[in-house]
């Protein structure tokens, strides 16, 4: 295993330090727990955004706090869940009293320790969406139903326009639960990735093999397969995106094509020219695109994509001003 | 070879396809020959800015183009220059009256290209900058003098913010030959990357063996070591750029990590924290930082560090507005 580290029990605690120190205008981070909340948090009078999972996907969701986005982050160790009290501490140290949202991926560990703190934050109004977006499998190696993937993205930078805007609760719940219900994914490895603990990797490929319905923790997925073409690849992860997803002629998505970590952009465009032309054949019109690595699994080798049927609030709210350290626009 | 492309003679032309599907509102893509412009270039009155060079290295150079950083960029073959006739009509297709500074790494192929761009763009008026900062090697294997690397991307940003603010092409040159005198870099690779067209790794490193120094071609570097903490290899790195740098005591750095591709953020913000420290026990004020995939080798596993000593004029230019597909914020 070959990483820059400094030891495998370190790389949590030694990121999030690198982290802090590059960003303190955006967040403070807290050390006993792990937490990352924004600068100002908490916003009096708005609703609050936290959502967490295992370290290891960076930018998400520590790369995500900041205006118009997350309020907190509670990172785990490498694909471990945060724990409850984790998740606690950081809803009360943003909770500004309009209640707070927790976006939750729909993976076992992280449903059943937010639902917790969820009870523990006493006096703070708190739901919570799970996303579940990915066509892949329908269970899997640490979920029941579908696990939440790329969507999570798009929901934390939806709603969290749609709370720097002043709504409601119930509102940025609904909004939530509306990208999640239009929100479809399907990701694919090349290579494994090296958990540090583990010290090796994941799975074993072949050198000509490549994981279809790969997920974000090296979880299998569909099938094993020889190594295809950019245009077979992508159309094998967005044929089953579409099956699902009720989208047509005329109607707008926003297009995520997403690094797991490893592959760099000049091959993420090439996957993205082909799904324009999967979609421009369909005559769906591809609104908004978000093209890089948001969603990562490590240093893995392979491409995630996800479509989000917009409707207007969806489009509205994705334009609107964000400012953290892994996606900035409008300030 | 495992990678997300369609054939190794379309890596270039597919992706480029995809770049401009998925930002018109930012670029226009020539393709016969190869380059990218702004979408409302040329800018009346304004100093035009290109850059280009092998393809490879993105979001580097085609993802700065837009407003206050590139006019244009001539993306050539992967690890390849792009020809003299693609520099000449980019030269020509963004010149707003105003002159045009071309930004170039220094590598032989593209610094004598540039030049006979420049001869060859009659009836404009074209300055060169030549960037050098890579402190790893003297001479190189594609190299007279130093290579440029992490520098030109500052570079391309601070000029870019000054030519959009009215500056003169003499004053542009000025600031980018500032620019280059107070920047240095060094790099260093985990793993190899593969060129499509070769279809095997350009080096062979053992399972526990780095390359300190090495070029963002995958060219030798200073030495190859046993594999280190991220401690360790970052005092390898900023140590013989410090060495390099008249830097002292209270004055002010931008300071870049940047991924080679293949590194995840979590390891980057690993380095970053060290690259911290050691700045600090010195008294360096990182002023400004810029951390992830901005000049990349494909999908090698490794880092550079890049540190630019900051004026107020360099500070200014950074901080101002960019809209691009690779750095964004002001706008």
């Amino acid at each position: 295993m070959k990483k820059l580290i400094n030891g495998v029990d370190d790389v949590v605690a030694d990121s999030l330090t690198g982290f802090e120190a590059a960003h303190p205008n955006l967040v403070r981070v807290s050390h006993d727990p792990y937490y990352i909340v924004r600068a100002d948090a908490p916003v009096d009078g708005k609703v609050g955004i936290v959502s967490g999972g295992g370290s290891g996907h960076e930018p998400m969701h520590g790369g995500f706090v900041g205006m118009g986005m997350l309020d907190a982050a509670c990172p785990g160790e490498v694909f471990t869940s945060p724990t409850p009290d984790q998740m606690m501490e950081a809803t009360s140290a943003i909770d500004g009293g309009a209640g707070v949202l927790h976006i939750v991926k729909n993976y076992t560990g992280d449903v059943m320790n937010f639902e917790m703190a969820a009870e523990m934050a006493e006096g703070t109004d708190v739901r919570a969406v799970v996303i579940d977006d990915d066509v892949a499998v329908q269970d899997s190696l640490y979920t029941a139903g579908r696990r939440g993937v790329g969507a999570t993205v798009l929901a934390e930078k939806i709603c969290g326009g749609a709370a720097e805007a002043g709504k409601s609760l119930d509102e940025v719940t609904e909004l939530c639960e509306r990208v999640n219900a239009n929100g479809r994914s399907m990701g694919m490895a090349l290579t494994s990735c090296t958990v540090p603990s583990a010290g090796e990797p994941t799975f074993e490929l072949g050198d000509d093999e490549m994981e279809i319905g790969i997920g974000i923790h090296g979880e299998p997925g569909r099938e094993r397969k020889k190594v295809a073409s950019a245009a077979e690849v992508t159309a094998m992860l967005t044929e089953p995106i579409l099956d699902d997803l009720d989208v047509g002629d005329g109607e707008q998505v926003l297009a995520f094509v997403n690094s797991m970590g490893g592959t760099p952009l000049i091959e993420l465009y090439i996957v993205y020219a082909e799904l324009a032309k999967i979609l421009g054949d369909r005559g769906v019109n591809i609104a908004r695109n978000l093209i890089g690595p948001y969603i990562t699994s490590l240093e893995m080798q392979g491409c995630s994509i996800t479509l989000l049927k917009l409707d207007e609030e969806m489009t509205n709210y994705w334009d609107a001003p964000v400012h953290t350290a892994g996606l900035r626009w409008g300030v």
